[in-house]
């Protein structure tokens, strides 16, 4: 099942998605809902991020082959020191944004690249549950693009601006329900070339271990989102380029890229 | 003038405190409201913590007393490394509590300290602003405790459990929106005896500048709170003790400690 949070010239919902068509949801996903029989073309509706997260949690260096893409590219203390430990961060809720919706690059970042990687959606608030349990506290899937500056900014020592700046968040285009979350393929296109594909087989935290991680100590709430890491190498975002991030059995999210100052660099 | 958020029974809303009572403020503070003639003894109601964030930033190691204290007392390297930069984080808005709520100790922490500090409350959406306007984008001010785990977590290499275990974001007790941010004292009393007391106008980074400076690259949201370091010396937490961060002019939040597992350690 595909659910999607739409909105419909003023007017926002929840929205099943089938096929080309969007069939809107009376209620929310997270609570008590009926699916009505009004239905419009996908392309007529304005895709936002599925969910309204009190937090947007993040796994960071979560595959192998993108640690040792890190460790080429950047900081390899750094990576090497930060390698393999479970270290979850808030990429912070204000970055978010939806498909279609313009990664806007500052003038400060130097070097800014995209990283394609599996979301999960939280569906069921999560406290001290177990990695054999979590699935039933998870709603579904969905794609993001942990949109991240490096060069200047890697030595930030927090993602505050690094990974968090406005728009550095694109989510979507909607939640898949009904997929195995360690048997997916992520693909990453840039201008509709593909750049990197890879399997979420080769989790290092896999997704349960993830919301059982968090929860010990962090209750999780409904519609909260975890990234899960990039599966593999990165490649940096101009201004004019479209960005896809593909995860077959879910769906594309796809975004434009434009400079904040309307340079392109 | 002092907005507190408050419960009154089942039912929720923002008060003007005076004295001993709040008056009932109908409408939103960060929107249109009025204050109605309806009031409570403040001993009856329930404060809530002053707002709902969408996001909870801290700036960390913002006061020269308090790096000389935490190189002596923790990993001095990590700290000379850290101390001066302008890193913001987010502490996470799932461990906000208000004035009275228990902080709730995991058995896992084997070291928590108390950090009393002042929180900037925002009021207005803030992108790129100056220090010279931040000021317009403040509401007001309120009290906070950085609750802190280090000892076997403070390689965590992220404050997602450290700072952010459910509990560990006492707020309020309400935001006080008449004073000078960098002309207050702050006093952290445990068990009622005074262990601390500094001065804001120590601020490496003051509140004008951390606003402008976050403003840079993240959207500030009307009721988003910002921790504004701790000033001097800390001290461990242990069940049964009282915590008390009082800022003159402001108000004091006292939070009991517990231990999540009921012992008493």
């Amino acid at each position: 099942m595909k659910l999607a949070r739409l909105r419909i010239g003023e007017w926002e919902s929840y929205g099943l998605v089938e096929g080309e068509r969007v069939r809107v949801i009376q209620g929310s996903i997270f609570g008590e809902y009926a699916i009505s029989e009004a239905s419009y073309p996908l392309e007529r509706v304005k895709l936002l991020p599925p969910t309204r997260p009190t937090s947007f949690w993040a796994v960071g260096l979560n595959y192998a082959a993108h640690i040792a893409h890190q460790e080429r590219a950047l900081d390899a203390e750094r990576i090497r020191r930060e390698a393999g430990v479970f270290r979850p961060w808030h990429k912070g809720v204000g970055c978010i944004i939806g498909h279609n919706d313009p990664i806007v690059l500052p003038p400060e970042a130097d070097y800014v690249h995209y990283e394609g990687e599996l979301v999960i959606v939280i569906g069921r608030p999560a406290r001290r549950v177990t990695p054999e349990d979590a699935r039933h506290f998870i709603l579904g899937y969905t794609c993001a693009n942990d949109v991240s500056g490096e060069g200047s900014w890697s030595k930030d020592m927090s993602n505050w601006r690094r990974k968090g700046s406005d728009t550095f968040g694109p989510v979507g285009p909607w939640i898949e329900t009904e997929v195995d979350p360690h048997r997916l393929e992520i693909i990453t296109r840039l201008n509709g070339r593909e750049h990197d594909r890879g399997s979420t087989s080769g989790m290092i935290h896999d997704c349960y271990a993830t919301v059982s991680g968090i929860s010990q100590f962090v209750t999780l709430h409904p519609g909260d989102i975890i990234l899960t890491g990039a599966p593999g190498a990165v490649e940096p975002l101009h201004p004019g380029d479209v960005v896809e991030i593909e995860i077959p059995g879910i769906g594309t999210l796809r975004n434009p890229v434009v400079a904040e100052d309307g340079g392109t660099r």
